[in-house]
């Protein structure tokens, strides 16, 4: 990471690039809305920060620590004309977190690198690393630092951490015969709000909002992981590439066959309006659509699924050689049975738009 | 992060792309290597692996925590014509974890995200997750987990984690008048390296293979890091932009006045020979050639600099409203002090080979 000035500078003049303004400009902006509140040695979200701002920030989180990492590309993951840079910035957060929420982890805090091109606005720097600060903020987490660079295109990393608070990480691959399936909330609205987006119909934007700000700032409530480990789950993931693949994984990991109700999955009550209007498949935006980031969990009794959460099927003992994943009683052959990608589920991450 | 597969998967036939393989695949691959010695629930580096290979990875590490994050961008810190994807790999994690080792910590984990094009060749891919592994091993650090994205261009992002074993963090902002400026290694050799492979002088590449190996792989020992810090170091930082431009942030943070004598500073012995033959000065190159990744540090007194640095400078009080930095006993107005760059200072990082 870079060692960052301190205290006050001018603030660039609206309208400059980061190739104007130059590293050092834009690193002094992103300090200010970096510091955690309080200042260093406060602390934070349950770590102690002793230090941010200098080579390196040094916290101390006691117990196991949670760590992932999950990177954001312009064209791929986000487009600026699809989302402001405050909302992209948030988004990278979900998404990071997410994956330490789904081992049933508490969000403390989170790294980020921010690549852009030299031509880009300062104020678009400056809006993600807000968005960033924010959507950490708001789960509990303090940004420890960060590193800009140059490249051809935006892309955004964020690391992200989480305490473990005793309970055992929960895998993905943990699920059992027996088990119930349950996710903390509904799946589709990410896709669904994509597709509005890139028809291009505005009338569209505006009926369904809801399903808009679902793909720009995707809302799961992330505390439910610690909820979820509490409760004893035995798998948890989030739902980051689609459900029908997340269930491929879990099923593979845990040597199991998991059988899903499509109907008991629950979706935003607007997702049907929205794909009659587009011509499109609702469920398949449900099973497949990606970026929702709930929470997909398995535990051993129905009575040990928290409020909130909604059973979506079970879990069975696996045949020898067989698939793992039952939607509605029919088996799907899944990328990690047989090589190939099955129709619904995802392969190489691409923005297709 | 990705939950990844287990187990054996068919490796690709050589010169297949990225795309071509499939994200699931090229995971297979880089998880292979990847995994820790010994499984997990194994003590590596000090720190308890309890999981890898699952949304996230989760580690216990007593004590405080170091963080920090680098990104190495393709075209701007690393050319595939220059440097193996192994070498690039290797030093993405030199330079990440230098930081880390600046604040005193000793180098524990890290964690990856890499995006390439999708007409990448996977060996490309699978070296850079290789350099990546080998150099982490070689610092006594783990890989935890990673991120594989598509992008127009490769990025790797490497967040190094490091445990400061009880030691206090050493801030760059922490010198004092009176002490004495050390580095731990010799200043140069990478920026030469990169002239040389530039000039595209093939006699040069072999005349000064260490040069070159420099600019490939900067070759630090960050296990001074510690060593400092146990000295008693009051403040440190890695060489990454430059050692002019290391002394005025020390400077600035630490209200001091740092004053070097360029002579002093050790430089590779075939510097002066490939600055004659490149029409090019040697000491530019030591001064602000940057990338070099050793240690510059801070000390109260003579006798704590330990084996093996070098003195070249000591540290002054600085009168109210002047410039920070002397060398040999010239004023040098540096970035932080008047806004503006200093000629021998880099401003925005490129990479204008």
């Amino acid at each position: 990471m870079e060692p960052i000035a301190p205290g006050p500078a001018p603030a660039p003049p609206p309208g400059r690039t980061v190739g104007e303004v130059g590293e050092r400009g834009v690193l002094t902006e992103l300090t200010r809305a970096a510091d955690p509140p309080g200042g260093t040695g406060t602390p934070v979200s349950g770590i102690t920060v002793v230090g941010t701002g200098d080579d390196a920030a040094v916290f101390r989180s006691p117990g196991h620590t949670a760590i992932s990492t999950d990177t954001l590309v312009e064209g791929r993951h986000f487009r600026l004309d699809l989302s402001s840079p405050w909302q992209i910035g948030a988004r990278a957060v979900v998404q990071a977190t997410a994956d330490v929420a789904a081992m049933g982890a508490r969000i403390t805090g989170v790294v980020v690198s921010i690549a852009v091109p030299a031509s880009t606005a300062v104020e678009a720097v400056t809006g993600i690393n807000r968005g960033i600060v924010d959507a950490a903020a708001d789960l509990g987490a303090v940004l420890l630092g960060g590193d800009l660079v140059a490249a051809d295109q935006i892309v955004i990393t964020v690391t992200a951490l989480g305490a473990m608070d005793g309970y055992r990480p929960v895998p993905i691959g943990g699920a059992r015969p027996g088990d119930v399936l349950a996710v903390s909330g509904p799946l589709g609205g990410s896709a669904a709000g994509l597709a509005i987006l890139l028809s291009g119909r505005r009338d569209l934007g505006d009926d369904f909002a809801e399903l808009v700000a679902a793909f720009r700032i995707p809302g799961p409530d992330l505390g439910q992981g610690v909820i979820a480990a509490a409760a004893g789950a035995h798998a948890m993931t989030d739902v980051s590439d689609g459900l029908i693949e997340e269930l491929i994984t879990m099923a593979d990991r845990s040597g199991v066959r998991v059988a899903v109700d499509t109907d008991a999955v629950p979706r935003p009550a607007a997702l049907g309006a929205a794909a009659a209007a587009l011509g499109s498949d609702a469920t398949d935006w449900v099973l497949a659509g990606g970026e929702d980031h709930q929470l997909l969990a398995a535990f051993g009794r129905a009575d040990q699924v928290p409020s909130g959460w909604t059973v979506i099927g079970d879990v069975r003992a696996q045949p020898p050689g067989a698939a793992g994943v039952l939607i509605d009683e029919v088996l799907i052959d899944g990328v990690l049975i047989d090589g190939a990608p099955a129709g619904a589920v995802r392969g190489w991450q691409s923005f297709d738009g």
